[in-house]
């Protein structure tokens, strides 16, 4: 049975496969410092525009691991992070953030995005008050976890509105590949740089077997930065597997092409069931799609496709999620939208 | 230049790379749950003895994430690690225990591995005092972090002692397939499910591209254990990545014959340099040996082959540490040995 | 000025004073062990019915202090308090049980107290998915933190919820003594002793200088909590400061009489403004009350008076809060009546 | 029996308990922000020479508490303390600061103190290496946990060293009283100021009911101290109960009083000890001497006094632990050396 449960259901892209075979008997240097990690590295620079010195870049294995790493190094003990109450790390990180010592203050959320507005209701309701924690990193999903994607207005209030506030911009970019690479998107790997203290760009998801490059933009957070990679046990001892991996998807545009293919596929979806008369939860132009169909609907869908029900939404509805991938064929695609 | 630095160098052992690129495109369940990982749990149990029902095995990505994660979930917040002071837990994670709130405490070791008397020091030290963390779990590394390895003798007597103390016995085997191979060891990994409470099985040191089996054999430390893995960051999404590497290793013998093959490349050079009138820091059976040389031939050697310089015996003398592993060829070492 | 600002603004009752001043050359044990910390412990449980010596009680120096101590000693790395969202443990510690590794969940309340309804919701959403967070023990205040008070029946509806989902029942008892004291309370320390796992006596807000007295009665969640203590800084050398207060508290009814007074004292208020035809935000027994007063009326009282202004009711009215002591002089609170 | 245990055995010096009397009625602000302990802090910033304003202080309950707060607040995730193995955050605050996350690196010691020499040993055992701990604050205490005291010139060479290394240097001050006051000692509090970055003053130890004042030099150290006190339960919401004791016994010269007697009176002992030809542990010029006495004589000592047996010396000789303190009367010291 085809599943549209996620977008890490197949290994990975088989050039990264072959270039992974290709330097097997090399012999690296260990901990992230080989060369198909420098140069992978190197080539990520490349894309951000502006000084390639002027920013670090780290391998981390995952996604959960990238986000507590960098948000406890980044926080001091009383300082809380901001995000939506959708947030992966609010909700889906078995406190992993939390684990490290530092609250998750939440703003509520139903397009799964932040505004200046929404952070501005967390600091006023924290004022300069030794009782509360301190809000300190604004935490955005980019794409979200429903799917949206922040349009470049959006990033830019954003990033001038924590400038302001003196207020941390980090992006959890598991799925950022799907946001830069959505019809309409208007946000570069550029944009990112500019306006975040720091993000990362997600491999797990988006082609890779494994792995997560950490993007470090403000100086102020670099300092010392592998000493918490490794204390937090994600300093790996092969990191040329990160390496390597990311190398080939950064030496052309495969990253981006493969962001492209699985938008493109959930669209074809997005689409079909659009014609076919039924909404959804929320526009979405990224790879993740939660569109609402009638119960009834929903049961002969299962008998064929794996995919998960999301939420109830009355009594004869509900939504349901459906991601596609790089590795999502248009045959298969085409094949299931017969169904509506 | 050739590099005895260290058994991570290179890549995975062409046949798990195969393993790799045969799975690639199936559609698996993530975090672990695939078939894969199942199955790969499944033959280690096979291996064990006993019930295989009676132990939980799960896969993690890396060595420091495995100890701080199983430690971490292992002990209550004022109880403490015992281990050597040559301890990679206690020099070598960047305080990756410590950082989850727990003291280590340690034995001084020449030889780098536990006795009973050893611990009975720290159990004097520390009676039923609540000004003291409480010492409860006993860790140790086999093969150890200087190359020596447990007899099976040694274990047994550990893992009373702990018994009768009511500690916790934990292996960090990072190298476990080294010393279960080693020359003339009389251990299994039958013993180590008899003796221990909880013990890794390291992949990456020996053969795969990254990835460690945590075997927990007692029950009480077994409930809820995946919500620790998660909130580690230590969950992979593309868990299949870990199942299809161990699955390959113990479909039959690979495992324990790359770990035989590295030993025997290491102990070809210790024999060598042994016939050439130098001794060792410790005497080691594994895939790490550690010899005492003249500064001269040091810098000699250091012209055509890469290693690390350990440690200052005298004003003459300084011993290296030399790595071998499932790669490193026979030719390679035959020609290394010329040196002597 | 005077101010209904707090309940700990003076100093202790006369008669703990008195009984700091005649112990006071005494030479005791330190950390707790002396004669009067064991004598008002004996004191207390002579209070809580059923046998004296199936509880544990431990005298700690604050109410935060008790509360990250207690649930960091009581929960797993990833188990999860569940509080209402206006918990003092929520809002006002600094994130002080998330700096303990633990996160907080809570449940929207708008009269200060949880019931089964709202913590079976937070059970609903995390299912038993290591994804997510555990909840695992339940946490109230009584009184809560806006004054309100539960009955008996609330309370024995909540545990037996709570130990039918297998949760933790904790009581956040700062103000303990006003709800155990309210007009119409039907609540004892005995049935605190029935319903909870743990809960604390308040003594700072009810006539000590500080102190609390925490009371363990699941006998799973005794053992070494002594080191607990300790390692959060919470030991006092000079524990006896702790004991000789609650056993003046203990010896007779003060603790009660004080707690009544207070409540007393508030409750003249409550009605003056009642009579005067203003509201309250929330009906309030206790020695807390949040009455709803127009923007002038609440400037003219501050000419006189110092307390809090809570919250915004509406363009002409906010809620103030109004608190009592011990100390409270019913001359002051005749006086301020005549305002209304 | 009478008791040389420890310097906390009785309660407060006689005015500081008449400054809690007279003060006890007055309405006070919360959390330390109440006129007292304003007014305590001015009088210890006067003693502390410069600029009274270039100072932080704070009163907190405990001395683990202060250490723990003051340690996780000044440190990064990675960045550990260097201490003597006999330190009393090594040894017997049930790993508190590990339970922060934070390593203790330590340098054995036989006379309690630290120096550059010992501290360099950790730091080169520590080079720039992101697989071990970052050690960047050095704590002693003054005097230390075995009685020493350090001279102005050891301190100077500490801070000096300190500086140069980029270290940070706190002592904990349980005993300062004791230090500062001791014979032949050379320092002061402005000492203390000019050389370290942090240091708290005892006054649990020296006459106070509880207390301890933590003084910040180093101003990036300041920021936002007061959210980790609240944070780690540290923040008294009686606050006041600490200000007027700090401002009692820095009124005049009562805390160096309290701290010159308690120094004589052991000194009153170790004289006669030394004339009846028995040696020491350590030299002390503070309040804790450690003689090394005969087992037949310890025996005999112990039906009329109490006190600890520190260590076994030979087969027929222990050390054991005398402390005198405020309390302590001559004529009970007159008395006691009758029994030499």
């Amino acid at each position: 049975m085809y599943s549209f449960k996620n977008d890490y259901a197949e290994g990975a892209h088989p050039r990264i496969l072959q270039a992974m075979a290709d330097a097997n008997m090399e012999q690296s240097e260990g901990y992230g410092l080989d060369e198909h990690s420098l140069a992978a590295a190197q080539l990520i620079r490349a894309r951000l525009g502006g000084d390639p010195d002027g920013v670090d870049v780290h391998f981390l294995c995952g996604g959960t691991q990238t986000n507590l790493t960098a948000i406890s190094a980044f926080l001091r003990p009383h300082e809380a992070a901001v995000a939506t109450n959708t947030a992966h790390i609010f909700v889906h990180e078995t406190g992993a953030v939390e684990a490290t010592g530092h609250k998750v203050l939440t703003v509520p959320s139903t397009d799964g995005k932040l505004s200046p507005d929404g952070i501005q209701k967390v600091l006023d309701a924290h004022p300069n008050d030794e009782h509360m924690v301190k809000p300190r990193l604004v935490k955005i999903s980019n794409s979200t976890e429903i799917g949206s994607v922040y349009t470049l207005k959006e990033l830019e209030d954003l990033s001038r509105f924590c400038r302001e506030k003196k207020l941390l911009l980090y992006a959890d970019g598991a799925r950022l590949g799907s946001a830069l690479a959505s019809k309409g998107g208007d946000v570069t790997l550029a944009d990112m740089r500019r306006l975040m203290d720091a993000f990362y760009i997600g491999g797990t998801k988006n082609g890779a077997l494994l792995g997560e490059a950490l993007v470090i933009v403000n100086d102020a957070l670099k300092e010392d930065f592998r000493y918490h990679i490794k204390q937090k046990g994600a300093l790996m001892a092969k990191g040329k597997v990160l390496g390597i991996q990311f190398e080939e998807l950064f030496r052309d545009d495969l990253f981006f092409d493969l962001a492209r293919h699985a938008n493109a596929m959930a669209q074809i979806i997005a689409g079909a069931i659009e014609k076919a008369g039924y909404g959804f939860l929320t526009p979405s132009p990224s790879n993740q799609i939660f569109p609402i169909l009638p119960n009834d609907l929903i049961e002969r869908l299962q008998k064929n496709w794996a995919f998960y029900v999301w939420s109830k939404i009355d009594d004869g509805r509900s939504s349901i999620r459906l991601v596609t991938s790089w590795a999502t064929k248009e045959e298969t695609v085409r094949e299931f939208i017969k169904e509506f």
